[in-house]
């Protein structure tokens, strides 16, 4: 079999978070039966079978139309062949970007919630900034949770550090947005344990929401807060969502495997241009609220705009408003400059 | 949300086969809002969704190709919206057609299981004539629960009843088939119930399996036996089989719902010209096995040449021969007459 498929063999990667094995994403690059067998000892068991792409982004998406960011990064040009089997956990991978900290185990993540006596751990899965609707959500969830009885809950603030499609923000400037809105208070150090996810992100809504969920039981989390169509995007080639926008948290509430988790519904926050601050959507008084969505807020931060008061911490939208700076297009600058000059 | 959607509502099809509510097999045809208004008492509860036919179909199928004889029939002409719900079952379905003495429901079976002592039941999912080769796996597996300790394993012979592709043999001349297989003792009519399943035919491999195992044991079924790519058909576009042989055992033994359930792997069963019978196939004399597929079948049958002794029982297959001769084209008879006349 091995000898059969190695020839045909190019990349395969091989994805896990466990908590019996702790840490572990593991990317095999096998080009010839040489480097293969190098490999070969980390494994116990080994499967080889047909990467039946199509049927794969079938049942992953709920759709083969093209454009799906996560299949055009890593399926389209994969190889026909797919390996697995049980893995064996030689050392940690470090990135060696000034993040490592952040990567924290499953295993330690249990041990940090121990450290702090938490009695309640309640995960948020992001892949933007932190705005301050994120943050009421995270603190008004604290708030149900102690009312609830626990004595200790503590948020595991847990952004996803892997692939992520060209417009979103990436890993290093959200970890500093994220470090600002521990630093000036928007969320407390103390209960909050920040964290990268290191898992890549396939916008593949129902079906990824059960692992985003499941990975963070095995973290150690025992309320999970669910928004609206999680992981979900416009369909690639129609005029629509792909998903329905409650498909995610009805999924998350009947898959086998998740029982052990209490899902936590998202109410919606918007900016209160009452109050001048995020707010609990109301609807007896919607023309009050004003909705601005990821795209918004890019384009804001990469037009020097402000946002109105209170939806972001100062810091954080500075670090937005610097990156964005350091994109400028050299020719656009320039020009700007010759405008100036002349 | 009813009179919003009772405009867009088309036709609906509603399809359970439950313990709970016995034989339920019940088709809604919704053209407006009056005649849903008369079906409306059966429902405790009312669930009216948008009918996302392309995800629908991707994550049944696991590819959207066009061609899938199932969508064709009946996705793809269906309406935009579906309603589910809790049913209540008014009176079971009787289709007049003679066949209706088949048409046991789960719980009618289970009784029938009890009134014959049956210690195990063991299922055979089939749409095809029964042939020697599958009367050989049915009696060994017979053989093989008796070997392990039971005392009157009873076989459930359980031909599926709705849409099957156009060149499968219809329902009545299977169910005629069935009978003289039984009648010349092929199969023992003693350790034998034969109903009808009246599921249509997905032909959705790993996915439509797991709804064949799921409703073999709610009609009190604890063995399942399960062939080489179980519900599975070529790609309607491209030149290979749709599923992987291997991918419906392997869900079946890992699905959730289906603990209870023994899954019988199917052993290969092929025409051994050495002893002129359906056997076994052994590897070590393979020149000796010719394997008669379902096409090469219906291909004999109708061509009304004769399939080698002991592939099938001579009655079973005067069924299949005079079925063909019935569908013969009048021209091309009459064609042919015309040449023996000149």
């Amino acid at each position: 079999m091995l000898h059969m498929a190695s020839n045909v063999l190019e990349t395969s990667i091989a994805y896990l978070y466990d908590k019996e094995c702790g840490f572990l994403l593991l990317y095999l690059m096998l080009y010839n039966c040489n480097s293969f067998l190098t490999l070969a000892p980390s494994f116990f068991s080994i499967e080889i079978y047909k990467h039946n792409k199509e049927e794969r982004i079938a049942r992953t998406w709920g759709t083969t139309a093209r454009g799906l960011p996560y299949v055009e990064e890593a399926i389209t040009n994969a190889g026909d062949w797919l390996i697995g089997g049980d893995l064996e956990v030689i050392e940690p991978i470090k990135y060696n970007d000034g993040l490592d900290q952040y990567r924290l185990s499953p295993s330690q993540l249990r041990e940090e919630f121990a450290r702090r006596n938490a009695d309640a751990v309640f995960a948020f899965q992001l892949r933007n900034p932190v705005h301050n609707g994120h943050a009421l959500l995270m603190t008004d969830t604290r708030r149900r949770l102690l009312e609830m009885g626990y004595k200790n809950p503590v948020l595991l603030l847990h952004p996803l550090g892997g692939f992520t499609k060209a417009d979103d923000v990436p890993l290093s400037v959200r970890m500093k947005q994220h470090e600002k809105v521990l630093e000036e208070g928007v969320l407390n150090p103390e209960s909050t344990v920040v964290a990268i996810f290191p898992s890549p992100m396939h916008y593949a809504g129902p079906t990824e929401v059960q692992w985003h969920a499941k990975a963070r039981i095995n973290a150690g989390a025992n309320f999970y807060i669910v928004g609206r169509d999680p992981a979900g995007m416009g369909h690639p080639t129609e005029k629509r969502d792909l998903y329905d926008a409650d498909h995610g948290k009805k999924v998350l509430s009947m898959a086998p495997g998740l029982e052990r988790l209490n899902i936590l519904p998202f109410k919606v926050a918007a900016y209160d241009t009452k109050h001048n601050k995020m707010n609990f959507f109301d609807p007896s008084r919607k023309e009050d609220f004003l909705f601005i969505s990821g795209t918004k807020m890019r384009s804001l931060a990469k037009n020097r705009e402000s946002p109105p008061d209170g939806f972001m911490c100062p810091g954080g939208w500075k670090v937005l408003v610097e990156y964005y700076d350091s994109l400028a297009p050299p020719e656009g600058s320039s020009k700007l400059r010759e405008a100036v000059a002349a």
